[in-house]
């Protein structure tokens, strides 16, 4: 496994590994490593002849009064997680090689898809997400990239910006690993303590309990969402940035529970903002 | 050579090209081509084994007001100067292709280098522009792209797209090519009536004055352009939307004439809008 930390050099080796004939698996992520990322290596490392993993902490999707300083950052413990799966190529560039002195251009979806949800909490976000996304599938030239769905919204958005800028990239979504509690596994977990992270359950309890109330017949998602907010607030540390029901494509706010639809939640716990989400119907 | 309608089609023949070892060299048009774009294709047909045409008039880059509808197109006419000049393949997709139901992603160069000159009167315009040759770059994977110093402006917000979004293509451009009399080589000359291609010389006229300026001492940019100002509207058909003196690279204005001053023009002509520009000093 080599760790490369020039955006050249890392691009040189890819266009020559492509030209080889090789395929190229690619799992972007922002490093401090946790099962839901070694899900998505693993299926990589299936799926190409080389895997690369991105570790880049991006500063244009942190907002101003965002954790970008003290989002957790260790390099060598990814690395040896890293190897572990069968990583080969590690691309881990500084900003200032990603953004150099005169940078000016940004990839924007428009439109509801990214206003929406986390859109309208962390305004910007998704256009330094989708920004860095191109870079990263331009310098790394992957046929295949993985994402989980516990960023649903976020996997729509990357979905949406891959199809309309025609980028040659199969995008797969991998299901949200959780710890054995149902807490979906995330980097910012970290955050928690140890009241804290007894109380963040509530997000996955409020997803257990909607698909309950779909399974017992409920399909107002207005209702729905007015019994998940009150359990969540039962909770002293939380506050709701938003609790949702949308259709899975479009992110489009559903009346009516059907098959499309998806609970979405964002939830500070302290000063930790949490998002989970899940299908209120079978998916299979 | 063949001529491919469907993006999906181009983009495979073009991943197989690269990957068979060709070097591609592609040049983006938007047809009715005149010298100035088969001097774009005489010299791509030296850099690359494998010559790409796109002819793609592209919506997103056009006003509301402005020529979409009677740009002119020739489909039949252009293949056969492509032919002659030994194109391989020409790109010609349809805007539903290129821009189908639910699109939403733009991309943009931010910043004075898209709101000054051409930015300031066709707003809008330079997204239009990068979000397509975006598009293009990613389905044609070219390794050499050409493009025409007359849209002067265009390749400077191209150059900065390109390196900004790490997009692995060699930018090449190339002089401007004129009618004997001095007219710059457009698509849009068709327009004019014989009396306004008589008057659209001035363009022309007032490079070489603004050179003779120079050469003769004078430095004050705001003193030259009103002396260009001047000449330009003693045409009676004449409509100026810009005379300005900016620097090569970053177009911002310039107070003083030094060696990366360029002159930018853009006239109206009846209700045909030409452009032109030159450095004014000698580049060699």
């Amino acid at each position: 496994m080599q760790i490369i930390r020039s955006v050249q050099q890392m691009q040189q080796r890819c266009l020559t590994a492509r030209q080889a004939g090789k395929r190229i698996a690619f799992v972007p992520t922002m490093g401090w490593l946790h099962e839901g990322h070694l899900s998505l290596l693993r299926e990589g490392r299936r799926r190409g002849d080389l895997l690369v993993l991105s570790i880049f902490v991006n500063p244009t999707q942190f907002g101003q009064n965002e954790d970008f300083d003290s989002y957790p950052r260790d390099l060598e413990r990814d690395a040896a997680l890293a190897r572990d799966v069968g990583v080969d190529l590690i691309f881990a560039p500084e900003a200032a090689d990603m953004y150099p002195r005169g940078y000016q251009t940004f990839v924007d979806v428009e439109g509801a898809m990214t206003s929406v949800l986390c859109g309208a909490s962390r305004p910007g976000h998704f256009r330094g997400v989708t920004t860095v996304v191109t870079k990263l599938f331009t310098i790394v030239q992957p046929h295949v990239a993985l994402f989980g769905q516990k960023d649903f919204q976020q996997l729509a958005v990357i979905r949406r910006m891959t199809a309309d800028l025609n980028l040659p990239v199969e995008i797969v979504g991998m299901p949200i690993v959780r710890e054995p509690d149902g807490l979906a596994m995330s980097s910012r977990n970290v955050y928690l303590t140890d009241e804290q992270r007894r109380q963040a359950l509530v997000l996955y309890r409020a997803l257990c309990e909607a698909r309950r109330l779909v399974a017992g017949g409920r399909t107002d998602s207005a209702g729905i969402v007015e019994s998940l907010r009150a359990m969540i607030e039962a909770e002293p540390e939380t506050r709701i940035d938003y609790v949702e029901i949308c259709h899975q494509a479009t992110l489009e706010r559903q009346r009516t529970v059907d098959a499309d639809s998806v609970l979405l939640l964002a939830v500070f716990v302290g000063k930790t903002r949490l998002i989970d989400n899940g299908y209120l119907l079978p998916t299979d």
